[in-house]
């Protein structure tokens, strides 16, 4: 492809989350996997796709997603988090132990993982180092992007998901560097949460983080007993956020989910350090966590993405996150605190596309020297009567609320055709 | 269909709102449109269909949706609803007085609302009798069963959707008198809500619904500022509820959508009347609305069933309101009232299908004597690993959480398969 590839069809995407930009029947070039540019007219150079009538958008991040638990993604959800995590969670994790059971069980993961909305995604794995390699190499050849954590945990823990502080560094090691053998996917530091890692693992994860120049991943103040645990479990902290930050786990390479109940003082800290906000509305929703301050995180700097958190999310639709994110910010809105405005379309498309892309570098929209991550979506085929009056932003806020898990047609991935 | 019809494969319903009843590869019987009853063993009369391996669950009651809104449902969500009204509903509505539009939008909408989870509904219209009795055609055709309302409304309203008080009455008698000719789709008085029908219009269509012995419709409670306006409207009622009593509006034969803001007297009052309350957990999202107070109601003895409310809410899914209305009562539990239980699996199961069921008869479960509406559902084309390991109800929720609106391959109203 020596002169580059012409996507044709309606493009949209954000710059930033006031307003959309569109062209209906537009011309989006890339090259070497990289956008080269947006024009109303053809341009000279390339092989045009034709995907006329559709809507071409960039691909969207899921900032935080549990591989293993996607078997059981809408079970279970009377069950209360504590309740869910040891009747259901932990028991399906402690299978990947077995790597048949987990060729099986990731392999339907990605499989719809790559059929539907998200093109770059940062996972738990389980513990077992086996199968978290296992479950990199399945997305690599399915030629998904993102990062994949094989998870640390050494405390608070049933005995078969349990590590040794020791092991649980050693095996940390070997999972990097066999790791290494992949591109396209990479590994991410993965401590479950601090109620799990005792301070000494928390210490030697975040100096691995730090010395192997990669990035980190975990949970903070999903729900208000949790937060009370943390208190107990590290006295010497001003909060659960400046406990992450004494082991350095905080920064613009880090992705902490939920922050459903932070402090002001824990908002400044998450941005003054950078570090990334995975807000799942449709998780937070299921196990009764509550509703993230989003308005409040965007108003005081703070890095956010959508996540799906499956299994607290039973859904892998991205488009299903973004008009959640913007119905939970509503019922905020009318519930908590009426100072801070609901989320608009816009804005939440935002968040999914270049908001959390960022995480990955340049990525999540149609700027020249952007990845070329691409989602071609047919929503005519959910048409509605009004269709011919209905401008471009209007097609997609109906796709995404009408049709979000169904009709996309094609989907590129660093400018390489994945379905 | 001399000795009936027997359904064989995966059978479950609730009885009651505290647990599910279910036979797996039971066999499920009917004659004349009515259910005959369940077994384990093969009864010994009937043509068996066989949908072995599949879910078969009672049909699933709609109580309150706006069929003219459907051609943009999840459009436009970014408003709040006076401006939605002003700006989208009441000009789309106005285009219904065109039987030429209303047959390419009722066309749309009831070719969608067949191959869905509804097998009953309680419809808006809008003032157009030509365009309501069209949609009535369009529901009968298809073999659904319900109501649908003409709308009444003169006050407080565009010009092109008012109502001179006196044609309002006119018209509604027409639409009484030529709805007749239908026999599964039935007329229901419809005042929109009192902000827009005078104490005149109210009063007369009371009557009518009592001298006719019709059900009558309309919204109560749904958000804060709508209240503060009917206090204005009506400063000699006691409250919104106690309004509506006073035109004899409420009863066993009355759904009032939303009811999100009631009083305690209230909830008395709609307990006492056997009112029924279409609980609509997506709209009141969207609508930035609130979360309706679903286990009072439940502890009081109100009626209650699910509702899309489409436009406001942007799906038609049944399912969907399952799940959602799971969700909003744990936020409402989390945020509001941690004293009142959110809803369990089954219980909002029970609302969606003989809980707002009864608002027909005899509907929405497999006990002798109740109509034969079915749903015939291929779970297993969503089959997760672990579907070998999973109870009939297991697999019941995954299927409800994960593909709402896809798989169902048979559909039975009152005995007539419709897909």
């Amino acid at each position: 492809m020596k002169n580059g590839i012409v996507l044709r069809g309606d493009l949209i995407w954000t710059e930033g989350p006031d307003r959309f930009r569109y062209i209906e029947g537009g011309y989006l070039s890339m090259e070497g996997g990289i956008i080269k540019g947006v024009s109303a007219e053809p341009p000279r150079e390339g092989t045009i796709l034709d995907y006329s009538g559709s809507l071409i958008i960039p691909g969207l991040s899921d900032l935080h997603l549990h591989a293993p638990q996607y078997s059981y993604a809408g079970l279970f959800m009377d069950e209360e988090l504590l309740e869910w995590l040891e009747h259901h969670t932990f028991p399906e994790e402690a299978r990947f132990a077995d790597t048949g059971y987990a060729a099986k069980a990731y392999g339907a993961f990605v499989s719809d993982l790559t059929k539907g909305s998200t093109t770059r995604f940062s996972a738990f794995a389980t513990i077992h180092r086996e199968a978290s390699l296992l479950l990199m190499r399945l997305l690599e050849d399915a030629g998904l992007s993102g990062y994949v954590g094989k998870v640390s945990m050494d405390r608070n823990s049933p005995k078969e998901l349990s590590e040794d502080t020791h092991e649980a560094v050693e095996e940390e090691i070997l999972f990097i560097d066999e790791a290494s053998s992949f591109s396209r996917v990479r590994p991410i530091v993965t401590p479950r949460f601090i109620p799990s890692c005792s301070d000494e693992l928390m210490e030697a994860l975040g100096k691995i983080a730090g010395e192997r120049d990669l990035p980190l991943q975990s949970h903070l103040d999903e729900n208000p007993s949790e937060v009370e645990w943390v208190r107990a479990l590290c006295p010497w902290a001003d909060s659960y956020a400046s406990a992450y930050d004494r082991f350095s786990a905080l920064g613009p390479r880090t992705i902490m989910a939920h922050c459903v109940w932070p402090t002001e003082k824990e908002i400044g800290l998450l941005a003054s350090t950078g570090t990334y906000v995975a807000h799942s509305p449709s998780s937070n929703g299921n196990l009764s966590s509550g509703i993230a301050p989003v308005r409040t995180f965007l108003e005081e700097g703070v890095n956010v993405g959508l996540a799906t958190d499956v299994a607290g999310g039973s859904s892998l639709s991205m488009f299903r996150m973004i008009t959640d994110s913007i119905q939970v910010s509503k019922l905020r809105w009318r519930l908590v605190d009426d100072t801070r405005k609901p989320l608009r379309f816009p804005e939440a498309f935002y968040l999914a596309s270049k908001g959390g892309g960022s995480f990955f570098g340049k990525v999540g929209s149609f700027e020249p020297g952007y990845d070329a991550d691409i989602l071609v979506i047919d929503d005519w085929k959910g048409s509605t009567v009004l269709r011919s009056e209905l401008s471009v932003p209007e097609r997609l806020e109906f796709y995404a609320y009408r049709h979000p898990e169904e009709f996309i047609s094609a989907k590129f991935v660093k400018g390489q055709r994945i379905i």
